[in-house]
Formats: C-alpha cells, structure tokens, sequence
C-alpha cells in the first residue's frame, strides 16, 4: 500500500517535461501494434517505432489504433510528442502510472487515464492495477497499457470479426470500447471481493483468531484503493458524456452515457461491500468476545462447582475433639451424598439459569 | 447479496447490443397483454407478439397499454426494437435486470426503470427485487416487469372499471399510475421492516445470541440493498416531474409531484429505520454484555463467600500440638456459627452495594 | 414508532383522488369555526358545513380565517373542495396525516403542511405530533387540524383583542402568525427534551441500569423523529420567504424570514440534543463498566487476600511425622500472627497501588 | 446547556413586535456612551437617553459611535426604533439574545449580530457568551452588547489616540474594527481550550477516573456550544464582505476579507480541537480498561501460583494410612523445597510471558 | 499542537496594519537574494535591502526573483510595501506564520500562501510546518519564506543551469516551478508518514502497550494538523489554474493545472492514510484485548485443573472415622493416579475445545 506513496517522492524536485518512468520497470520489451481498418478493410502490424504507424495515419476514411503495451522505454513515447504533437505534461501523464482517472480535452485530442485492477492469485485476494491511458484523435486512437494485459483482447477479435457497429463508427467508438471493456472489468474483481467478503463473513463468525482481523483490515485497504481508483472514475466519463468535443459524434454520445450508468453501478457495489466489510468487524469483534465468554464462563462453572464441596471437605478435615458427625459410621458416605447433592442442585442451577 | 456482484460479469467483454437477458432464468412463457381504451370503449388481449399490438396503436384517440410480464424471451424483446424503433442499449437495459432506476428522455419515447420489492415469504424476512422498465410513448406505454407480479392488477381494474381520471387522461397518467402502485408497494415492504425491527429490538433485549447479531447483520444487509435501490429514485421522479417533454402534458405534472412526495417519504422511513438499526447492535452488545456481567458477579459472589470459610475450615485443620479451639467442647458448632455469620454479613454486604 | 410505516400502506392501490382519511380516527365531531376581521370589525361563528363561510368571503376588505380541528369526516374536506376549488391532490395531502412539512404555491392559492409537537403526559417523556394544513387565498386563510389543539388559542385571543398588527394585516400575516404558533411550541418541546436530557445523564452516572439503556433508546428514537419532522421545516419556511407569490406582500415577507430564523434555531437545539444523546450512550456505556470493573475488583481482592492464607493454613495441615513447627508451642498462635501479617502486607499493597 | 432551550419557550404564543427582554436579568443600569468623531476632532459623552444623541448625528463629516451595554432596560431599546426608524423584528432580535449569528442588509442600515466569548474564572473552563448587535448606518455606529465588556476596550482607546486608519475611515471601518476586536477574542478562549485539552489528555492517561469521563463529556459539550455559535459566522461575514451595499465602501471590503480569513481560522482550531477531543475518548476508554486489565492480571496471578501450592499441602493433608512420603524424615522440608521451586518456575513463566 | 492555538491570540486587540511577526523568533540574519534572467543572461546578488533589487526591475524582457528566507526582520517586509507598493493587509499576512493557504488576486500582483512541510530528525516522527509567501508580479516573483530552507535550491539549480522552459518563460512559469516544487515536497513527507502507519501497525499486532496508544494519537494528532493544511491548498491552486489575470499566460495554465492533479493525489493519499489510522486502533484495542484474553484464559486454565484435583485431596483430608479407601494400602498410589487422570481429561478436553 505505502508503494504509493514512494512513486512520486522520486520525481520531487525535478524540472516538469522531465520524462521519468515512474512504476515498477518490466524487463519485457515494450508490445507495440497498429490496426487499421474502415468498415470494408482491416490490416494489423506489429511495430517497432512510432514512426511506421505514420503511413496508415494518411489513409482516408480509416481509423488507426495504436496499442502500446508497456510504457518502460521513455523514448517510445517520446516518439509519440514527435509525431503526433502530444503535449509535454500528457506525456508526462502517461509515464507517470499513478495518475488519478481523468479525461482532458485539448481540442485536437482527448487525453483519459483510468485503472485496469487485475486480481493476482495467489492465496489472500490482491488486486494489482495498471493504468490505461487512451488519446483520442480525429482518425486515431492510443492506448497504452502499463504491461500485457488480455483485457483489450476482445475488442481486437470484435475487430476483425467485424462484429457489432465496431468497424462502421469512428475512432470515438473504439474509444468506448475501449473504456467500456475496462469498466465492465471491474464486475469481475468486484465479483471476487464479493465471494471473498462472504467466505471473511463465515470465517468471522465460526472462527475468528487474530488472522481474521489481520485479514478483514487488508481487506479494507484494498476497498480503499480500489474505491479512491474508481471514484474519480464517475467524473471522468461523465465528462465524456457531456462533452462537446467535435471529436465525440452524438451518436456516441448514448455509448458513454451507458458506460456511466456502469460506473454508477461499479461505485454502487463498493459502497455495498463497504458496508459489508463495516459490518464484518462488528461481527469479528462480537464473536471474538462470544467465544471468550463461553470459555470464561465455563470455567467460572466448573471452579464455581467445587469451591463450596472443598469447603465441605475442609469442615470435616478439621481436628476438633468433638465432632459427632465424625464418629457415624455412615458419616463419609453421608458427606459425599451430601456434596453430590450440592454438585446437583448447582448444575440445574445453572442449566434453568441457561448460563 | 453477492449475486448482484455476479450478474454482470458475465456480460464483462461482449460487445454492446449483444442482447443477452442478465438475471434469473425462468421456465414460464412470458405473458403479454396488451389494453386499448379510450374514455368510451376498452379492449383486453392477450398477445403472442409484439406484431400483434400494432392495430392497436392505429386507432385515433385511444391510449395501448403493452404490459409484458417476463424477459428472458429475448426475441420478444427485440421485437419492440423492430416496431417501435426503441435504441438498442435501452433494449439492452431492459433484459439487463439489475438496472439503477433512472429515467430518460429519448424525445419520441420516455425511458424508465425502476425496482419493485415483494416479501419473500419465509421464517426470516427476505426482501426480492424486481425491474420494471416503462416506455411512455406519445399514444402507447409499455410495462415490462421481470416476472409475473400482482402489483398492476389494481390498474387494470381501474381501467376496466373505469374509476377515476385513468380512462379519460392520456398515457402520461397511465404512466404515473403505474408508477405510483409500484412507490405505494414500498410501504408495505417497510411496514413489514418496521415491525422485524421491532420485533429483533424485543429479542436483542430479552435473549440476545449469536443469531441476533447474524440476524441484525442480514437485516442490515437488506437494508442497505433497500436503500441503494430507493435513492436513485429520487432522482428518476424527480427528473419526471420536471420534465419539459411534450409527452407529459401539464395537468400530470402534479400529480408526478405527488408522487415524489411519496419517494421522500419512502426514503425517510428507510432513513428513520436505518438509524433504529444502528441502535439494534448496540443494544444487543450491551444485552449480551449485560448477561454475562450478570452471570459473572453471581459466579464469582459464590467464590467469594466461600473462600473465606474455606479458610476458617483450613485453620482448624492445621495439626498444631498445642491448637486451644479445638479442646473446647463446643469448639466445633462455635467454629460453624462463626461460619455462618460471615457468609451471612458478606450477603448482607453484597446485597447492600446491590452487586 | 412503526406505527407511521404501518399508515400508508393501507392506501397501496388505491387511485389518487380517492379521499381516505389515514390517521388515528377519532370518535370527537368536527369544530369548524370562522373569525372573519377587518381593522374594525370581527365575527366570530361556530359552523356545521363549510357552505355556511360563503358570505364571509363575499365581504369586500375583511380577512376569512376558517379553522378546522378534525380532520376525519371525509366529506367535510371534500367541501373544501367544492366550494374553493382546491386540487384533489391538495385534499388528499390534507386528510393523509403523515406528512412531510412542505409548500406549494398552486397560483390562486398556497399550501402548506407543517407539524405541531405536543407533549404528551406520562412517566416518560413521549412526543405526539399532529398535522397541521395551511390555506392560504386572496381574502381567507384555511387552518386545518388534525385534533382539537390549543396551539391557536393565542391567536384567536390577539385577533379579538386587537392586539398587534394581525387585524391591520391580511391573511398572508395572518398565516404568517399561525406558523410562528407553531414553530414557537417546538420550543416547548425541546425544552422538555432538553430537561429529560440532563435528567438521564445524571441517571447514566449514578445509576446505570438495562432499563437507562432502553429510555435512551427511546430518547433517541424520539429525537429521530423529531428531526426527520423538522428538517424539511427549513426549506418550507424558506420557500415562504422566498416566494414571489402576489399572495404574500412585501411587509411580510420580513417576518416570515424572522420564522425562518426561528426554525434554524430550532434545528441548531435538535442538532445539539442529537450530539448529547451521542455522549450518553457513552456515558452510561462506561459508567456501567466502570460499576462492574468495582464490583470485580473488590472480589477478586478478598479471594485474593484470602487464598495465601488457606495455603499456610494448608501447609499445617499436613501429616508428615517431623514437622518441627508442630511441637512448638506458640506454632498455632506464631501462624495466626503470620496470617495476620501476609494480609495486613497485601491490603497496604492494594490501597497504595489505589486498586 | 440547557438553559439555551429554555428561554425560548418563554416567549411562545406572544405576538412578534412584543418587545420582551430574553436573557439573564441584571439588576446594573445600562451603560451608554457616544463617540462622535472625525479626523480632526474626537468628542466622548455618557447619555441616559437615545435621545441625547440626535445632535452629533447632525454634524457634517461625523462618525457617531453609539455603544450600549445592558439590553435589560427594553424601553431603550425601544428609542432606539423611534429615532433611527429601526424595524421593530430588529428591535426584537436585539433583545432576545440567543439569537444566531446573522447579517442583515436592510438598505438603510445593515444590521449584523455576533457572539462575544469569555472564559468565566473558576476550577473548571466555562465559556460564557454575550450577544452584541451592530447597526452600521449611513453616519453611526451602533453596538449593543448584552453586559459589560472589556472587548471594545482597546477600540475606544484607538480612537481616542487616532492610531491607524480608524479616525479617518467612515462607520463601515469602525464596524470592521469592532468585528475584528470580537474574533479576535476568539483566540484568547480557543488558547485556554486547547491548553485544557492538553492537560484533559494528560489526566485521561495517567489518572482517568470517572470524573475524567465527565469532564470530558462537558468539555465536549461547551465544544458543541462553541461551534454552534462561531459556524454561521463564517456565513454573517462572508456575506459583509460580498456585500454590495453602499453603507460598505470599497476599501473597507479587504479588512471584511480579512476578518473573514480570520474566523474560516477559528473554525479550523475548532474542528482541530474536535478532532482532539474525540481522541480523548478513546484515550480514557483505553486507559481505564488498561488500568483494570493490570490489576485484574496482577489478582490472578496471585491466585494462580497459589492454587497449585494448596494443591501439594492439600495432597499430604490426606489421611491416608500407608503414605510413604509422610515417614521421611525430610519429606516436610522436601515438600517446602518443592513448593518454592513450582511457584519459582511459575513466576519465571509469567515474567518470560510479559504478563 | 497547542501552539497554534497561540500564535494568535498575541495579537488579539491590535489594530490591523501593525506589522508584528506572529511565528518562532530566529536569531539568524534574514538571507535575501536576487535573481534577473532572461533566456540569455542570469545576475544573481545577495541583498542587504529589498531597495537593492530596483535597478534589476527595470531591465526590460527579464524576470527578477527575489528569495527571502527569514521573516522576524519587520521592516524588511515594510521595505516591500513602500517599495512595490503591496497592501498592508498582505504585508500582515506574510509576517504572520500561521496564514491558511490562500491565493488572492490585487490586479498588479497576485499573492499565494503555502504551507512547506518538512521531517522534523528525532526519534519520533515530526512534522515542522514553514509558510511560503508567493507574489507574482509583472516582470517579478517574491517568495518569502519563513525560515532557510533547502526546498527551492532545484529551482536556483535549474535557473543557472537554464534546464528546461524555465529561462523561456516569463515570472508566471517562475511560481509555478516554486509552488511544484513546494507540492512534490509534501510527497517525501508523505512516504515518512506512510512508512510509520506501516511500522505503527506491525508494532500494534505483535506488541502493542500504552506506548503504542500514544503513539496513534500523536500520529492523528500530526495527520489533523498536515490534513487541515493541505486541504485548503485544493481551492488555491485551483484558483491560479482558472485564474483569469494577465499576470498568467495560457501556456502557463496548463502546467497550474497539473500542480492541482498533484495535489489531488496529495489529499488522496492523507485521506488513504487517514482510512488506515482509523484501522490502526481498531487493530490495537483488538490486539490488546487478545493478548489480555489469553492470558487470562491460561491463568484461569490452570485455577481450573487444580480446584478439583484440590477438592479430591480435601476429600481424603476428612477425619471421618469409618473411611475404608483410607486403610486400602494402595488407596495413596490410587488417589494420585485418579488425579492425574482427572487433570489429564481436564486438559484433553481444553485441548480438542480449542482454548
């Protein structure tokens, strides 16, 4: 979690335009593809440099997408500022993986950056996120990804198949696409956070130890992240939707008013298990405190039983000279039946008491 | 509850427009029915097509009311699309049963959907909901409910029995109409709430156990569900009864207000009830706290008593040669008397400070 | 408290327009008066139909006020109606008496619903409220009540009387001053709640108890209550105040901004007893646990104290044949001594520590 | 604190305009002092009637600062309505003084009430408050506190000596001046809070008691009290400052600006404070059950290593008739010898334990 | 804490315009230095008096920086006034530290107020707070600071070194590299801050003590204080990014406006770490409490094996006469190994129960 917080300390006191990959460097080399298409025709090249998508750029009525998985080597995108004129800070914003989701009009360009969250296996639920950064222009559209990531996949293979209105609407609905295939991701982790808030809820109530709390507070700070990930997610499509841009054709218009109405439901299911989770600390704390008191409780039973037979044992282990009861030759068995009695008596005592 | 999480994700990854019915699959045909009226004449059929209604709509001055009771026949709700021209993601928004209630104005048509809640009957109170999606047209309105549900029957009476304005007002009114019978229905799934509140309040009181705390958490839990559901209602009326669409002409403006009246009041009992809840769990912690301190002082006021006597019976036990007391004649009885006293002045002490 | 969940739902289904009295039904008659005034002139008259107001409101410069209390005889409402041309909705607000304190300017008319609290008598302090409907037209003020209330008596008295501006004024000042009515009473009633208050915190530190938890519960409940009322109090003074309706004249409008300043303050003392009633559960929460940590305490001091000492007494008590303390002859009484001693050691040990 | 609720109810039911005095009566005459000033000249009067002040407000090029303190005597107050023409809900609002902080633009004169703080001498903090109203008009000043102050003291004293821009600026920087005198004596109070909650927090740490608890609680409580007063006047002074009056030049604006950033300062030490305080609760909560945790451990291992020890004694307490250990002749010491070694390894397990 | 409680009631009672410094009195000389650059030529002189700097500002088509780094010299800020003609109000509100961030916009110049956070060394995690004085004037930047500091030494760097646009641009880009260079410092505390609450938390699972509690609140303590000083920094910087002024170019717009996504993610990460403070005692009480619970539940363990074991040694310490396990030559051996069955059941069944 403190991860975070180390990113940027590394860039303070550097000059703005100063492009520094911040995030985890990856020894991969960086994916880069071109698909260009228009409703008839489709071509798909793998790219070394910026430089060669330049060709496919010329080609009338066609869009171009550019996806770049991997955002490591500084002067790949640098390449980008070259060729297509980005601006410094957009650049700067793409390098930099721990934007805040946003959504900027630059008139010739909109610039979005939103999280990808990835859950990572292993045992405990993890999520990792990854920024997606997406610029869309008047016949093209980035999108470049921090690693590999399946998560555009899809859109590629709804590409080629031509499935859908896909290949007949402009670079502002492959946009959509795109931001639509990443929101629609989050039902998925959200799906599992779900499951495991259950399972959490289970263990809570049947066995709760010290893993638990430890658990249920990992727990919370992954729904903080992943809920200050996806709050500024609703401001940033609601400006797509209310955009003005020329860029943004009314028709599409609709495309991300849906894409909002997800968001509301991905920010509605947060604050869902959120409330849960609240609740789960309750029920922890509750069961924890139960099971002591059972235990306690009967404890304080058993030692409750005996002290008054000791006593009675300890009456007739005194020495005085005259004491009747202890000549009766039934006097021994007397007291037994006695403190069986009181055994007895106590036991229902407390089993009507439901203690 | 995680359920909710689970439904969408399925749909994570295909393309929009892919018409693919999310939510509980049903065995039962799908039931629909469509009722023309006007002030004078009224007609009922019951349809296998959304063809079949067409006639309908033809008749000058008359008001169709398409009422589809089912969803999971995805075609049929294609059809809609091919007759009434209905944009293809609100389509999508109809199959798609776990809709935010919103409303949208699509200048020839007004979209709605909005949940309606039954009581699942059962020993603990579970709450099921169910999407009802409207179309207000400018001579027709559609309801499209999930399944079967009794909640419109009220409104097919009327209008069959012609009562009140219904007959004689346009489809606007028919529309409040069914909007109003489904906001009315929230009452009495809350005065089912408010008497489980009252009823878990009593238990939390008198016999607090784990399955209280179980039972105020799932309580919590449809509370929550209940309250998610509800507040984006407030501002689906809402935006009704500002509508400047021509399709609601300005007499039903009032009566929209009405119902938001209604709505405001739907959220402050779910309000009023959420803030009893959140009392109900610090009654029940203090309850169980309290039961347990209760058994605990007894327990321990018992150990108490008998320690010291305990002691007194030790003393006389000691093996001492030259031990005065015990020669004594009435050593042992006096030693029991002594006993006695000090149990009975350490009742009479406890009983005192009213432990 | 449920009880207001349990109302409305006796209308579910019903169509609107249909006047349903929904409300305690009281078995008492209808009291219908009317005072009509001008600056010289007032009459006074007890009616049995509102048909009997007619010529009042004939009289060129007087001011109609018509009071109601009882609002249970549907067609006596329902008159209202015929002969001022109230809007059904209007009517129906008026005899559904739950609810949420609002303002409508209807044109030729304002409405207005607000609350009035009263005290009701007993061991514990329990508020009734009653709704209160204001009419507002052009040369009659309607003030329609719920129960028979001597909230108005004031302002029947200043109208015989003469005193004050109310006879110089029109209606607007007229309803101005029944509101200021009853906005003051809520004074009384917080007052009461502020007494009750400082009664129960006195309570929760001296004598905590099961029974202080309940009636803080109630407390609050109440207080829940109480605010859910008041809050919308705010907007719908500040509606009147605002209102740019020809009914309400500009000399008015400073003294219904003087109300609303009223019902801030109001609101500010309910958002101050809601911050208390917070502290109480606090205090009663510790003071119960800190009466409980005594009572353990001393408890566990007199085991404590009491067990070392059965021990020595213990170790006496043993049979082995060379036990040389045994043949001693001041052994019996050197052992009471060390007793004596080891507690006398340990209750300075426990005062000094101050357990 | 509930003395606030109270005075209010007083006045229920009576007519608006009745002038009655609402607050603590006091028996000292009311103190009333004209400065009459301009650049060059400075004349200074004790009055006992309004009246006398009607000449200085006729001389040219004047500020006349009218400064009453006492609102006991309401016929003073009601000269104050006949010779500047007053409103008479302004009159009321000068004498009932528990009204909130409020600005009032009237044209004519803007009308402005605030809260004066001070700390009443005694064991514990108490902060009294005292109403003062300003009137700022064309040619005067009024200021009209509820008792004798200290507040304007250093004021008068400017004026006197002709110390900064006060002599030469109209009556809107004169009221400036006193606005600024009365937030800043918010300081001096919010001083002796938070020194209080330093010393509170130490107390709750090292000796918390049930009197911490309370103190806390009324700490709490005059917290409350404090921010009720001093939230609205972040309101009452942004609005002087964006008021367009003509009465406010615009040179004045910056000082309002001033005062302004002055009091959003006050509120944070107060939200400061609040947030303290808070803490404090849980500080005294943990240290109480800190407290009682040790005893109840240090009891309990006290009793736990001499159980097993009355175990052993016990053991050679029986009466066994062939018990070898009994003959050895050093089986009384040998047992001592085990004794001490078990509680020796107890308390060497309990040391190592951290217990 | 406390201290800022202080700081200003000192000047409580001083007319506005009194130039006094409110902050830490530092003996060292106050350090002024003067830079003049343009894209082709850099000057840079240390001053004894801000007149020094005149000549600088009348080159044409170059920006002068003046660097203040010490306050406690009043007429040195006078100097300013008399010679760039800044208003007193603004003199006041550099001399005095505890200013809240604000920017304010005086047509000729506009002023900004940060707040510099710098790691205090020492055993304990400290933050000491500086204030900044930013005055953006036409061909000239002011930055006061309180004390010396290291924070704008990159920025000198960069100007000598004539990296980046900085030389190109005119005094608006100047305060902005100030003003980022002051918000990515807040990162480097921030990494501190997030390291502590990890270590804090570690330290509140395996060891928690009274220590730790404090150390929680000392650690809130720091958060209020840097939270309530970033907050406002929000609407400042969002101020200069939608500023309209000419003294900011458009170019430079954008670059305000990427401080203001910084300082976004600033409040992002102190809320996350709020939500994880919140976490921390949540985990200490509970780690508290399970330490207390097991050592007591082994103390009272223990008690529980050897009461009965104690009791069946009582029982054989009887002096009953007629005892015939007492003349059973084996009836010793048979005891102790009743004993140790019981004991061993007694532990067995603990063990399977889990406690």
């Amino acid at each position: 979690m403190v991860q975070q917080f180390k990113k940027r300390s590394q860039k303070a006191g550097l000059p703005p335009g100063t492009f520094v990959h911040i995030g985890d460097r990856l020894a991969k080399e960086v994916r880069m593809e071109v698909i260009n298409y228009s409703e008839e025709r489709l071509e798909k090249k793998e790219i070394k440099s910026i430089e060669e998508c330049r060709p496919f750029l010329e080609r009338p009525d066609t869009v171009t997408w550019i996806n770049i998985e991997g955002i490591h080597d500084v002067k790949k995108i640098e390449e980008i500022g070259m060729i297509f004129g980005t601006h410094p800070l957009i650049l700067e914003d793409i390098l930099n993986s721990d934007q805040r989701p946003k959504m900027e009009d630059l008139g010739e360009y909109i610039y979005t950056v939103l999280k990808i969250f990835n859950e990572q296996k292993g045992e405990s639920l993890k999520v990792v996120s990854e920024q997606i950064s997406i610029i869309i222009g008047g016949n093209y559209v980035f999108s470049i990804l921090e690693k590999e990531n399946t998560v555009l996949k899809p859109i590629r293979t709804r590409l080629e198949a031509g499935i859908g209105r896909i290949r007949k609407a402009g670079p502002d609905y492959l946009a959509y696409a795109i931001i639509d295939a990443v929101v629609d991701h989050y039902f998925i982790v959200l799906e599992a956070f779900g499951e495991k808030a259950e399972r959490m809820e289970e263990a809570s109530l049947k066995n709760p130890g010290p893993d638990t709390l430890q658990a249920i507070q990992d727990f919370k700070r992954e729904m903080i992240f992943l809920r200050r990930s996806v709050w500024p997610l609703r401001e940033t499509i609601s400006s797509l939707a209310r955009s003005e841009s020329p860029l943004i054709q009314d028709g599409t218009i609709a495309y991300f008013k849906d894409v909002y109405d997800h968001t509301i439901q991905v920010i509605d299911n947060i604050e869902t298990l959120r409330d849960m989770l609240s609740g789960l600390l309750d029920i922890y704390l509750s069961s924890v405190s139960n099971k002591m008191n059972t235990v306690m409780k009967t404890l304080t039973i058993i030692a409750t039983i005996f002290i008054p037979l000791t006593f009675i044992a300890g009456v007739y282990g005194m020495n005085f000279k005259y004491m009747p009861e202890l000549e009766w030759p039934w006097g021994y068995f007397g007291v037994w039946g006695i403190m069986l009695v009181v055994a007895f008596l106590m036991v229902i005592f407390f089993y009507k008491k439901k203690w």
